[in-house]
C-alpha cells in the first residue's frame, strides 16, 4: 500500500501559496456551499477567484483517497425522487483488460476494484429524465444549477435557461456525486478540460489519481481519463471516487480493449456493456464517435494526414471492415437512452477532425460536423445533455469558420474544441501553437478548450507537463472571457496590475495563475526577500524604473483633485503642480535616494 | 581573455542538429550570397528555410569573435560612391557609463573597446541620401533590396517599391555592414526582434554577445541591446562586429547615463551627442520616443499602471521637470538629418503604450500613435527609413483596433509592436499571453514583433529564456505567415505533417522549429533509438495508433486512381476495396503484427 500512502500525500498538499484560501458562498440551502479561491492581499484586500481544485485544499477537509470524496451532490439526486439503487453490472476480468484466465503481475482482486467496496449505482426510475436537460425544460431550478450560478457570479434563472435551451451544459452524472457542478457553455466562462490517461507503453494508477488532483489544483474544470491497456476500469474508479471535477471518457478505447485491440471486432453490444459500466462508475461526459459515417471515410483519402482522432480511426477501420455503417450511428437513440438514465452529457467527437494545416476545415471535417449537428437534436429531442467537439490543426484565418459553422450547424450547443493548433512546425511547443488558436475560437464561442500539453505529438505529458498546459489553457481562456466581457473578468488582471504598479511584488505573485513560477523567476535574479518589496525589479534596475516615475506622476495629477483634461486649462494646472514638482527637489527621479 | 575564450566556443557551436545545413542562394552578383538553411531529410529530400544565424552556422566559416564577422555589405557600401570615412567622435569614459577619474572593477582601457581596433566611420558626403528609402525612390535597386528579395523568394521590384512607398524598411546602417540585410514589412514573412541587455544589477559583456548569437541561432530577425549601466558602449560594439542581424538601440538609456541617472538633466546636446556615437558604431534602427508630448503626460494620471515604457517616462520625467516640449519632438527635424546620413531606420517609440488591460487603446496611446504618425511623415519625407512602436497589454477584443488605426494614422509604415499580452494574470508565462496577442496582430499586418519571454515583469532573461522567447514568436510569426498567404509559407507546415504522417520521428525534429527539444521530449518516454522509427507513438501505444490506421485508409484510396468523391459511385468503388480488404485478413488493423 506505500503507492497509496504517497497517492495521499500528494494530493493533500495544498495550494502553491499561503496567501490562496479556500471559501464558500453559502447558496438557498446549508449544503449548497459554492468553493472559491481567496486570494490575500498585503493590504488586507482580498480577491476572489473561480476555484476548481476541491475539498483538498480545505485544511478543514481530511484526504483520504482510499474513502475517496463526500458524496457533495447524494442529498440533491435523492431527494429528487426519480431515481433507485439497483445492482448494477458484475465486474469482470476484462473489464480490466485482463483475461480470467490470464495470470498477470500484480493483479488486484476485484473486490479491491476500490477500497470503498462496489456500490449500488442509481439510475433513472420508471424512465424518468433526470437529466439537468429534462429539469431545466420542466423549470426546475436544481441545486446543480444554483450551485454553478453562484461559482460565475449570475442568477440561477439565467442557467437554467441557457441549459434548458442546450446552450450549456451540466456534466453531472448520477454516480459521481462527489464532483462539484460546473456549467458549460458560450454564455458563461470559458472552461478547460485535461486530459491524462495511462496507455500501454507507461503511468499507473497512482500516477493518473495523482495527475488528476494536480491539474485541478491549477485549474482544470474537468478531467478526461484517456486511460488503455491494463487497469482501466480500476484506474477510472480511483478517479471518479476522488475527483472533485467531472470526468469524461471515450469508452470506445475500452471497448476495443474488450475486443483484443481488433477494430473489427468490435461490436455494438461490446461497447454498450462498456457504456454501461461506465455510467454505473459515473463518468459525467463520453465523447461519442458516431458522426464518422461510412461514406466520409473516402474523403478522408487525399488529405494529408488523414485521420488522427484515435476514435474516428477505430470507427473508420470497423466500417471498412465491415463494410457497414458507423454503430454508433446505427444505434445512435438506444445509446441516447442509456446516457439519459444517468444523466451522463455528450460530447460528440470529431472522429475526422484535421490534423494539419493542410486538412483544415475541409468535406470530411466538415460533413461530420453537419452530422454532429443532427445528432445534438436527436439528443436534446431525448432530454440528454449535448457537447459537440471540435478541431485540431486550423491555420488562423479559418478558425472563425468553424466557429460560425458549428453555431449554425449545431444549433448552438457548446463547442468542445481542441486547440485548435495554428501551425504545425513546433513539435515540443504545442501548447503555445494550439494555445493562441484556443484564445481565438473561445472568444468567437467555443465554450470548453481541451488543454494541448508540450508533449503533444511526442509522448506522455509528465507532472510539469500537465502543470503547463493547463496554466497555457487557462490564459487562453481567461483572455476570452476578457475578450467577450465576461461580467467581472477584468478585476483580477486589475488587481494584479495595480500590485505591479505599486510595486508589492508578493500580490503580484499569489494574484498570478502560477504563483511558484512568478515567484522562482524573480528569485532567480533578485533572490533577497527585501526584493519583493522593493520599488524596481531586475529588468530596469534601480535607477531606470518607469513604474516609479509614472506612479509619481499618478501620484501628482491623479490625487483625486479634477482629473486633468486634454485641455489648455489642464496644460496650465499641470505647469503649476510641475513647477511644485521641481520646487521638492525632483526628487522621484532619484529612486535611489529611496 | 578566458571568457572571451568562452564566448568563442559558444557562438561556434553550430546548428542544433546536424541535418540543419548552411546553403546560399546568388544573386546577380558574386558576392550577393543569401544565406538560407537545408533540412535534409531521411528520404533524401531537402526542405529550404529562412535562416538568421549568419556565418556561425557556416562550417566553412572559422569564427573569432576578436575580429568579428566579415564585412558582407562593405564593397555594397562604398561603390556606390557616396559616402565617406571621417575621423569620428572620439570615445569618451563617459560612453561607458564612467567618470573620468573613477577607478571601477575590471575598468578596460577604451583603446580595447574592441580589439579590432577603432574603424574611421563612414557617413553620407556631401548631404546625399544614402538611405534604402532614397535608392528606392530614386528607382534604384540596391543588393541590399536584392538580398531580401532572393531571401522571401520575392521580385527585387517587389521589395524596392515596398521600401519607396514606406510600407517596408530595411534596416542597415552603413556602419554597419556585417549585418545580413532583412526587409520588414506587412508585404513580407513577419520578422521577429529579440531583446538583450544588462542591466545596473546583472549580466556581463560576454553573457550579451552570447545572448545575441543564440537568439540569431533560434530565429531572431533583429536584436535590440537594451543594456544600461556600465560598459554599455564596449558592450554594443562586441555585438555589432559580431551580430549578423540588424541591431536596434533605445539611445534615450545611454544619454541617461550620461546625464548620471537624472532624467531633469537630460538635453538634446546630451542625446545628439549619444545618437552620433551610435551611428559611427553601427547601430540599425533606433527606437525615438519622439511622440510623448507634454499634453499628452496627464493622460496618463487616471491609469491603471500609468507610464510603463522606460524611454516614456524618461521623456515623461523631462518634461515634467523643465515644463517644455519634449525635446526629441522640438529637434526632430535635426535628429532625421543624422539618421539619414548613415541610414539609421527610426523606430518611433510608443512612449505612452498601455501596460495593463485596463489602460488599452486609451487616449494617451491613440493621442501619441496620432503624432506619430505625423512624425513617420517629416521623417520620410527626409528619406528616412520608419518603423511605428505598437502596445502592450490589449485584450483580444481590441487588437484590431490598434492596427487598423496604425495603419489609418501612420500611412502603412511598417507596424513594430510588442506582444500585445492579452492578459495581465500569468506572470511567468507572458511569452504565451502575448504570444496570442502577436499572432493575431501580425495577421492583422503587424510587420515585425518585438518577443517577451518568461522572465517578463520578473526579472532578466537566461539562455532558456531567450530560446523560450524566440520560439514562442517564431510560431507567432509564421502563423501569420500562414493566415495572410504568404507564398511558400506552408510548404514548411506540409513537409513537417508528411513526415509525422510516415512516421519519419528523424524529420518530425528536424523540421520542427527547436528540434532539440522535440527530440528530448520524444525519447523522455520511448527513449531507445529504434523508437524514432517506430510506427507509434507514447501517446497511443502499439494498438492504438491512428495515424497508422489511416495511413492504411490513405493508402488504399489515395492510390493515384480516380479520387473518391462523394458520391454514390465511390461508395460502391469503396465497398469493393472494403472487401477486397478483408480478403487480404484485415491486416492494417492489427499493427501489433508489423
Amino acid at each position: 500500500m506505500s503507492t497509496h500512502e504517497d497517492q495521499h500525500t500528494s494530493v493533500h498538499s495544498g495550494y502553491p501559496t499561503p496567501a490562496w484560501r479556500k471559501a464558500y458562498r453559502t447558496g438557498s440551502r446549508p449544503d449548497l456551499r459554492v468553493p472559491y479561491r481567496e486570494v490575500h492581499l498585503t493590504d488586507g484586500r482580498t480577491v476572489p477567484l473561480y476555484d476548481t481544485s476541491g475539498p483538498y485544499t480545505d485544511p478543514a477537509y481530511a484526504a483520504d483517497v482510499r474513502r475517496g470524496l463526500p458524496a457533495l451532490r447524494d442529498p440533491w439526486i435523492r431527494e429528487r425522487g426519480d431515481v433507485e439503487e439497483y445492482p448494477g453490472r458484475e465486474p469482470r476480468p476484462e473489464d480490466d483488460g485482463r483475461r480470467p484466465t490470464a495470470p498477470g503481475d500484480g493483479l488486484r482482486g476485484l473486490d479491491a476494484v476500490f477500497p470503498g467496496g462496489p456500490r449500488r449505482p442509481l439510475r433513472a426510475r420508471g424512465g424518468a429524465a433526470v437529466t439537468q436537460l429534462g429539469y431545466a425544460r420542466r423549470g426546475v431550478i436544481t441545486p446543480e444549477m444554483e450551485f454553478t450560478a453562484l461559482r460565475e457570479g449570475l442568477a440561477p434563472e439565467f442557467v437554467r435557461d441557457r441549459v434548458a435551451r442546450g446552450r450549456a451544459v451540466i456534466p453531472v452524472n448520477v454516480n459521481h456525486p462527489e464532483a462539484e457542478p460546473v456549467v458549460i457553455g458560450t454564455d458563461f466562462l470559458v472552461k478547460i478540460n485535461a486530459n491524462i490517461g495511462n496507455s500501454a507503453v507507461t503511468s499507473s494508477i497512482e500516477e493518473e489519481v495523482e495527475k488528476m488532483a494536480w491539474a485541478t489544483r491549477w485549474g482544470a474544470d474537468t478531467v478526461m481519463d484517456l486511460s488503455t491497456g491494463r487497469n482501466i476500469h480500476t484506474t477510472r474508479e480511483w478517479i471518479l471516487r476522488n475527483s472533485p471535477v467531472p470526468i469524461g471518457t471515450v469508452p470506445l478505447y475500452q471497448a476495443l480493449e474488450k475486443a483484443g485491440g481488433r477494430a473489427e471486432e468490435l461490436s455494438w453490444e461490446v461497447y454498450r456493456d462498456t457504456v454501461i459500466e461506465q455510467c454505473e462508475q459515473g463518468v459525467d461526459y463520453m465523447t461519442v464517435h458516431a458522426g464518422v459515417l461510412l461514406r466520409y471515410i473516402p474523403l478522408t483519402a487525399r488529405r494529408k494526414t488523414g485521420i488522427v482522432s484515435r476514435g474516428g480511426s477505430i470507427i473508420a477501420a470497423w466500417c471498412l471492415a465491415h463494410h457497414q455503417e458507423n454503430f454508433l450511428y446505427e444505434h445512435f437513440e438506444e445509446l441516447c437512452d442509456i446516457l439519459r438514465a444517468y444523466d451522463v452529457t455528450y460530447s460528440l467527437g470529431d472522429g475526422l477532425r484535421p490534423g494539419s494545416i493542410a486538412d483544415a476545415n475541409d468535406d470530411a471535417q466538415l460533413a461530420e460536423l453537419r452530422t454532429l449537428g443532427e445528432l445534438g437534436r436527436i439528443a436534446r429531442g431525448r432530454d440528454v445533455q449535448v457537447m459537440i467537439e471540435g478541431p485540431g490543426h486550423v491555420p488562423m484565418h479559418r478558425i472563425r469558420e468553424n466557429m460560425d459553422l458549428q453555431k449554425e450547424l449545431c444549433d448552438e450547443a457548446p463547442f468542445y474544441t481542441l486547440g485548435p493548433l495554428t501551425t504545425d512546425v513546433a513539435p515540443g511547443y504545442d501548447h503555445i501553437t494550439s494555445g493562441i488558436g484556443a484564445a481565438m475560437i473561445a472568444w468567437w464561442g467555443t465554450a470548453m478548450l481541451c488543454y494541448v500539453t508540450p508533449k503533444e505529438h511526442l509522448g506522455l505529458p509528465d507532472r510539469d507537463d500537465v502543470r503547463t498546459g493547463v496554466i497555457t489553457y487557462k490564459i487562453a481562456a481567461h483572455a476570452a472571457d476578457l475578450a467577450k466581457g465576461h461580467p467581472g473578468a477584468q478585476a483580477w488582471d486589475d488587481a494584479l496590475s495595480d500590485a505591479r504598479f505599486e510595486f508589492r511584488w508578493e500580490d503580484q505573485f499569489n494574484l498570478a495563475l502560477d504563483p511558484e513560477t512568478a515567484r522562482s523567476f524573480h528569485d532567480e535574479t533578485l533572490p533577497s526577500e527585501p526584493a519583493k518589496t522593493a520599488h524596481f525589479c531586475s529588468m530596469c534596475g534601480p535607477k531606470f524604473c518607469s513604474m516609479k516615475i509614472s506612479r509619481s506622476i499618478n501620484e501628482k495629477y491623479g490625487d483625486g483633485a479634477a482629473p486633468p483634461e486634454y485641455d489648455e486649462a489642464a496644460v496650465e494646472g499641470m505647469k503649476a503642480k510641475s513647477e511644485e514638482f521641481a520646487a521638492q527637489g525632483n526628487r522621484v527621479y532619484l529612486p535611489l535616494a529611496d
